[in-house]
């Protein structure tokens, strides 16, 4: 069995441990004579799995119990459209800060819905930094304030959760959920597709206050009506039963590896490595803030673009894979998720190291 | 390992072969080193397994050209809404025929777009039966024409595809798809959710005639915009990609066990064997009109419904599972999907008999 260091941005390395239980037991679950892929979601098997993810989740996050959390299909672009058409609950306006691509589509479809004020940017800066706090022009009146917790393409995270007042905080969290200590209780709504830090593509994880759903758009389908779902525990229709399976394994992956303190203290040493070796050096480089830097993704950029394929080349024979940068931004990007053990950064910095040694 | 007989209704039993080769892949996909949960679905090795996928099912299912194949999530329960945003295409009106609950939820949902004819039903008859061709109230001006192709929870089965004339024919087939030959040129739009005859629960298949799509409504979500889709050969976002991959083998799995051709002559002997039997005592009945029975989802009850909890004990004891009805009608239900071999029917009736014999 051949096995690659995986620097995917999503879908994305998952543990080796769950894969191995998911193999194990992909013919017959705990002796039920079924694959997971083969029971019925309302088969006391299947709801076992289902309640003891979400208890699992709820735990490690922890997630105070006047908040729901739901299980849903369509990715964080489908959330891009359901969170307006569940949460403008009768207001015009929405607030966005932008840092980065996936604000910018997700300000668009909200845009659809809702009268979009973008309160910080930093477009300007070419999406390397998170805008001062002090600078965002809140409105009061909005609905919610949209933010993107860590921007997978240009690599900009925001360092600790931002306090936006009684205007309900919503943040996509596809691409840095479960990777350190977050507090639940300063957001109104968190969202994340599962591809990077919970599961397989496929499943979305939508987090939400009790007092914000129960007002959807009169034409919101039933299976993105956040009340509706919450009634019916994720069920109202046949769930991505096997990613909420495989999701759970993860959540309980963390939970015997210390819990979200534990895995953030490994994402930061991660990042730190990956990092300081390229801050010591001028054949890379990155350019975001300091403080916004991402722990999950690390674009970086060669001096000489020209050695951008040789690099590839070199890290794939290397079975270093997945490193080619977004194409809006172009060089290379280590994602290192959960994941993403400590050993493979240094792979890929001893490769790193002697590529520049060699061409430089 | 132990291995039930599943007659659950879905998500339901497997192709054995399609488990195995998944489970012998589940670390290392081809020597990529990466399990298909892993992959970017940008890489090449995903884009593979999702061409291979799509190529086969056209093959099998003999889908002309000028159809477009979309692999999206949701389930059918979502395509109930977003079909009359997709296809409305400045119309106001769309006909419906129901024959059971699931077509009564669809046009519920469509009631919300659109003004609702109902152009034949059979709920009188208590969903027994498929309300016949001639008397059908068809508005000309109708956007599209709805059927339930097989309703699961009653066993009712269109025999053949059904002729709207100029109207589109819309078919909510989650439960017959790729059970036996059927024409796809009669159809302007047919959907299913992959968990019975395709794979695991959370993909959803359409497949729409091409002159159809290109009209969303203008709130209509990117991901669930037929168009938008199309032209992103369905990845406009991360599309389910372990769904996709299973449902490919499967695929594969049609075309080596002879096809639609093949398969249909299996699930026609299967029916025939359980229904014969039904028919040929008094102990079990199945109310549906001969010519409207369902081959895919077999409902039956005992003449003493104060037995039917002694069956179902009996029958879990002998590993024959998923064999409790629908709420909704009571009694028993046996789906024998294409996966579920003929000896497994076979065991089933034995132990009908058996129970029978010693409690009548």
């Amino acid at each position: 069995m051949k096995r690659v260091v995986n620097f995917s941005a999503g879908p994305a390395t998952l543990p080796l441990e769950v894969l191995q239980q998911v193999q194990a037991e992909l013919l017959d679950w705990q002796g039920s004579g079924m694959s997971v892929m083969e029971m019925s979601h309302r088969g006391k098997e299947f709801m076992s799995i289902a309640a003891a993810a979400e208890a699992d989740l709820r735990e490690v996050a922890g997630i105070p119990a006047n908040y729901k959390v739901l299980f849903l299909q369509g990715g964080a672009t489908g959330q891009f459209s359901f969170i307006p058409m569940n949460l403008l609950r009768g207001k015009t306006g929405v607030d966005f800060v932008l840092t980065g691509d996936w604000g910018k589509k997700a300000a668009k479809e909200a845009a659809r819905h809702a009268t979009v004020n973008v309160a910080a940017t930093s477009a300007d800066a070419k999406f390397t930094q998170v805008p001062d706090r002090a600078s965002w022009k809140l409105d009061p009146n909005a609905a919610y304030v949209h933010v993107t917790s860590n921007e997978t393409i240009h690599g900009v995270e925001f360092a600790a959760d931002p306090d936006t007042g009684a205007v309900p905080l919503v943040a996509d969290m596809s691409s840095n959920i479960l990777s350190r200590p977050f507090d639940v209780s300063k957001y109104g709504l968190i969202y994340a597709g599962a591809q990077k830090n919970i599961g397989p593509a496929g499943l979305t994880i939508v987090v939400v206050r009790d007092d914000l759903i129960g007002q959807a758009a009169p034409l919101t389908p039933g299976i993105f009506d956040y009340q509706q779902m919450a009634d019916s525990e994720s069920m109202l229709n046949t769930p991505p039963c096997f990613a909420w399976y495989v999701s759970g394994l993860v959540f309980k992956w963390i939970k015997a590896n210390g819990g979200l303190a534990g895995v953030g203290e490994r994402n930061a040493a991660k990042a730190k490595l990956l990092y300081d070796y390229i801050d010591s050096q001028d054949f890379y480089r990155n350019p975001v803030a300091k403080a916004d830097r991402s722990r999950m993704n690390v674009p970086f950029t060669l001096a000489n673009a020209e050695l951008d394929a040789e690099f590839l080349k070199g890290a794939k024979a290397a079975d270093l894979d997945g490193l080619k940068g977004h194409r809006s931004v172009g060089g290379m990007r280590a994602s290192i998720y959960n994941a993403m053990p400590i050993e493979g950064v240094q792979q890929l910095v001893d490769y790193m190291k002697e590529f520049a040694r060699t061409r430089a």
